[in-house]
């Protein structure tokens, strides 16, 4: 039994009907940024701690519940949100493996230490300035795509602070915004090792970026073949498939 | 008429046999990469000034003539390779277009002044240590491919110092470095614009990476459609042969 606001659904995370999430149109729905990101991160398997940050409604964690035995804690900012995720691991029955905590990123500190994480996976705001003719600052959505509640200095700064020295950081994101990562990560030492680049489909341009940093690693960059989503007919390439159906 | 030394033989540089340019296995060889940033880099066309640094043999100043009227200079600091390249540039006629400088890149202000140039291409040496037991540091190759005499910052310095305001600087480099490339670009107020990445083929690791700055330049990169160079069966992929054959 699960209780769902009127604007929620419960669906399915990945094919194989094994996980289940509440959603919302209104308030939260993970997309497939958060699936490739799921995939993407290079995790512990057996066991470890993973810190998710712009956590919304759990869809990272849940995923990384599949490929790990690890510890996972979340962190969203937005109560309406995490309520979601709350319920979404009840329903999963993964209480015992993911732990979600409501709270701002930059005042993590004092609940989880620092350097504590093997993994810390991110999937930020994309935006770098709310469109505030257009947007509600107070807009669960706004919240999710825009910074205004942290900035990709807050985040990067954030995942540094927790991950282990040698540990990992996994976030996804827009190639527009790959210059500022990249410098971002290195200010905080965070050396970018593992790249991947996600386009539509054959010819067109980027439109998401994988990317994966070691905390005081050593300069060298490796770029994973490229991922593309759709074939021409607008069916999932095979390579997407496997990736969600997996 | 032209003189070859011995270890030198004449070549086509694009399929279409309309270009030559004089090679040695010894000295110096055009690669892919050079004809990948001649046709990458987005250059005036009916006039204006380009500048090549680290211009080896010619073959980006060769390559970008059938693309443009503008003035081209190139700069070589080793005699021995800018020789090859006037006398390319003599027997394909185009001296009135292209003018090769033999001198160090880091010390081109007094002849060039700065800001002078709409377009500055690049193809550096790539890697960063000479490997000192396996090389020899007068040897012309390992000049060429390693920062033996310049640095990845002395380049990005002398391409920031060449361009005008708003010009671009187009260069081609390996993915390991891409790090590297951007923050250094960022540095020096090149803010990377477009960035293609060219992969053996499909399934691959990226091994070139082609990247443009616009001096001054507001940030949002685009990064174009990977670029596959051979297919399955080992054959040019039809991207790569419109490049190679264009």
């Amino acid at each position: 039994m699960v209780e769902l606001y009127d604007d929620e659904r419960i669906d399915y995370l990945v094919a194989d009907e094994s996980l289940q999430i509440i959603q919302s149109p209104t308030a939260f729905s993970f997309s497939l940024d958060a699936v490739l990101l799921g995939h993407f991160a290079s995790i512990p398997i057996k066991s470890g701690k993973i810190l998710d940050l712009c956590s919304g409604n759990g869809a990272i964690p849940l995923l990384l519940s599949r490929r790990t035995k690890a510890q996972i804690t979340g962190v969203e900012i937005q109560e309406r949100i995490i309520s979601m995720a709350d319920r979404s691991i009840a329903l999963n029955e993964l209480s015992e493996q993911i732990n979600m905590i409501h709270g701002d990123l930059k005042e993590m500190q004092p609940l989880l230490g620092h350097s504590n994480f093997d993994v810390v996976t991110c999937n930020p705001p994309y935006f770098k300035t709310p469109a505030k003719t257009e947007h509600n600052r107070n807009d669960y959505l706004t919240i999710a795509r825009h910074e205004v509640f942290c900035t990709l200095d807050d985040v990067v700064k954030a995942c540094k602070l927790h991950v282990r020295p040698g540990g990992k950081v996994a976030m996804v994101h827009r190639p527009g915004r790959l210059i500022d990562i990249v410098t971002t990560f290195r200010e905080y030492n965070l050396e970018p090792k593992r790249m991947q680049l996600v386009y539509p489909k054959r010819g067109k341009e980027a439109n998401m970026l994988l990317i994966e940093g070691i905390r005081d690693g050593k300069a060298d960059l490796k770029i994973l073949p490229p991922l593309f989503i759709y074939d021409e007919d607008g069916s999932y390439t095979q390579d997407a498939k496997e990736i969600i159906y997996e």
